[in-house]
């Protein structure tokens, strides 16, 4: 079941332009930086009411995000809901007709198990399902 | 300040389509739907943690939401942040230089007061402030 919407990513070309402009425009507080090498990103994260904004820039141009920003610009590049069973949101999703980016999910930031629906079988909303990884559900 | 997201916008062609998606292939259920006049959307309403996911579908060729579907196609159209002080919360953007679509807030659907920031100065992300109406806080 979606619990929660976890986090929005959106793609910048430089998180050095992007975050003064949450900070100073918003008013909303940046929680750290991480680099994310397997997705080849440097993220920002910001906190709204529980939802994470993590803005994206790509570190090379193999980067799905640059290729992102070819091809649409800077903006929302997806939305991320947490579930509390992500193999089973899968199988319902898969059920239903949508296609998988990832048959199984995989090991993503911040402890969580992570997988992406295709945009083209959601009506164009790149859609991720996280779940914290069991251990890390424990540690807490 | 911002407490919250309050919604996202996502374009869609059809609800009557779309509906169906977020409902059996995210198990999300529909809340229900209304029709927007003046911004000549028929929108369908969906909760996910306490974040409203609002699918709009145009109702006319000159709705913004058709303007985006032919520009860009169906997908996320904009974030709400919700806001304790909505002309506070233009004033700290404009003084930070992002441009205003709406200088002042105006009357939007479920009894709020709403404006819009310009997508040119917020890096792609068409941004929403939105605040319950001062009576409307008290009714609840």
């Amino acid at each position: 079941m979606i619990t929660a919407i976890d986090h929005l990513g959106i793609a910048v070309k430089s998180l050095d332009e992007a975050v003064p402009l949450y900070e100073n425009a918003l008013g909303l507080k940046c929680l750290g930086r991480e680099e994310v090498a397997s997705q080849k990103v440097r993220t920002a994260f910001f906190d709204a009411g529980g939802v994470h904004l993590e803005l994206l820039e790509p570190t090379s141009p193999e980067s799905p995000i640059a290729k992102f920003l070819t091809d649409r610009g800077e903006g929302i590049h997806h939305i991320a809901f947490r579930s509390d069973n992500i193999e089973g949101q899968l199988k319902q999703a898969a059920d239903a007709g949508v296609r998988l980016i990832h048959e199984k999910p995989f090991d993503g930031a911040a402890g969580k198990l992570v997988a992406f629906l295709h945009p083209k079988s959601t009506r164009g909303v790149l859609t991720e399902f996280c779940m914290p990884k069991p251990g890390a559900t424990a540690a807490h």
